[in-house]
């Protein structure tokens, strides 16, 4: 069982999971793959993985066997379970709760496939429906508070197998990252007559146009004004929209598309680069905020992480957003 | 010139600095330092830094020439400059700066060693000293609101040369990561009868012994409770001081070698990983601040930093800090 502690300073929650040193790689400073390892995530080594909780499956075929389109397992190396009850305690001034929570895999695809962007839109539409589905199904338990689902492309960005696959993680904890997001864009909405800083940023973004890479009906993509990182890319739906799990059906179709493109102009500019991408939604428990819109961001991993950012929390980006959108807008990719 | 720009939701600065675009392997994804390159950082090769801020030379010796021992000079390709004043501006919901500030690097032997470890203490405690020389002088300019002191020690920590060296950033801004913590320590302070919290984490350290490493008179080098990295290590003054520049000539003396002890310790139990250390000290301009206490974090970067950690802000360690307090607890060094 891990445990998850709380840094004596800030609300900054650590989970301490030995479970996750079992992980083949789990301190391995040299990244790359292991190409003679047998892939996990392949159809018909579903037994490799624990049993599935979600599967899109053709019809007639068994769980946890061939034949399904988009999978969801819990992770074998979990950094928390439900397995144990959520207590709390303290020493002296040290505070830690349980590892109570949920890891999961959503395995993407069936067969041998590294990139996202080179799947059928149909199928990025079923893996964020899957994400969807997760969601409503972990609202259900009260302790969960939270949910984060992102993804590790290549070994660079943290992927430890190369099978296109995203994770979620969800947490007895709201991340200090979105509570920080979340307090601020409600100070910007009791100070700026009850808009939201999303449609404020919208807005400016579509007006503006210099960072705006693509616009379909229901979503923008642009590179934020403070990117942290060259190429970093937004993804906000121009519908106010807190939770990620109430996503319409219209919205999925027109997403699933748009994020392809994206995932094709970065690879095609940047030559397949490594990348994150994070889903930044409410709480689970919390009802819908009028002050937050849930969004999703793509970091590719071009520059090196190092003692400036790890002690500052602040960033350097040796590329102006409006380059990086310039770039991506010109980026031609042929169906 | 860089531009500084701020998140439109949190008080996060990103600094755009096209100028870092133009080192040798800016956008390198690859990490590992190219062995043909020349070395800008051996005795007799000073032509190929800008002219030297500081430097500790036998006597005799002139500036920019060989006779030194520790040598401070501005960084080749600077994050900030100060050849622009300090204007601010907005453009509709979003601010910036200009990217006035310094960006030096602090050569730490005129030789080709790569670890610092393997340094005379006394070279140690002139590294620490010059640190303590360039904060106090950059304090006289007003602009500067806060410096960090921090070192990237191997390519996957993000050094971009292997020679061993640190560098000092002064901003005209303080990072968020340091407003968050002073900003906890004051509430702390306020709630807990004016006693500051590193005080109590002190004693708590001391009495609890489980997470200690070595204690000296002066200082205690313990792994934190919720630390964020395997084997990441605090060292804390036991006197009371918020600016590094205040440190004493006997906490260098003292300093010094309880420094080169904990990296001869990392080195030996992790075969010499990579390593960020950052030096955590009060805003420049700021007086002496009750309630927060400098202190030196080293963080050795053995795992990988991923979508959970970027959307999160929060971590998950697979190591228990007492493990790791043990484990280095029981290497012996030999003088």
């Amino acid at each position: 069982m891990s445990e998850i502690r709380k840094d004596p300073l800030i609300e900054r929650w650590v989970v301490i999971a030995p479970e996750r040193a079992a992980r083949p790689d789990a301190m391995n400073t040299d990244p790359g793959f292991d190409s003679a390892a047998e892939d996990p995530f392949l159809e018909g080594n579903e037994h490799l993985s624990p049993p599935e909780v979600l599967a899109y499956r053709d019809a007639g075929t068994q769980p946890n066997s061939p034949g399904w389109r988009v999978r969801v397992v819990p992770n074998l190396f979990p950094a928390f379970s439900l397995t144990d009850e959520l207590r709390k305690q303290t020493d002296g001034l040290y505070e830690q709760m349980t590892g109570v929570g949920v890891h999961e895999v959503i395995v993407e695809c069936p067969h041998a496939e590294w990139n996202m962007s080179r799947f059928p839109t149909e199928t990025i539409r079923e893996v964020l429906l899957a994400y969807r589905e997760r969601l409503f199904d972990l609202k259900q338990n009260e302790q969960l508070l939270h949910a984060l689902i992102f993804k590790n492309k290549g070994a660079l960005a943290g992927a430890s197998l190369p099978h296109c696959h995203s994770q979620l993680m969800a947490t007895p904890f709201v991340p200090i990252a979105l509570q920080d997001e979340i307090a601020a864009a409600l100070t910007w909405y009791n100070t700026h007559q009850q808009q939201s800083v999303y449609e404020a940023i919208l807005q400016q973004e579509l007006a503006a146009d210099s960072r705006l890479i693509h616009e379909t009906d229901l979503f923008i993509a642009f590179t934020p004004y403070a990117s942290r990182f060259a190429y970093e890319v937004m993804i906000l739906p121009k519908q106010q929209q807190s939770h990620y799990e109430q996503i319409t059906k219209e919205e999925l179709f027109d997403l699933s598309p748009l994020l392809k493109l994206i995932l094709q102009k970065l690879e095609c500019a940047l030559n397949d680069p490594p990348y994150n991408y994070v889903i930044q939604t409410a709480p689970l428990q919390d009802d819908s905020l009028p002050h937050f819109r849930w969004h999703l961001s793509i970091t590719p991993r071009l520059t090196r992480i190092a003692g400036y950012e790890w002690g500052s929390g602040c960033f350097i980006n040796p590329l102006a957003p409006e380059t990086a959108a310039e770039v991506l807008r010109n980026v031609t990719i042929s169906d």
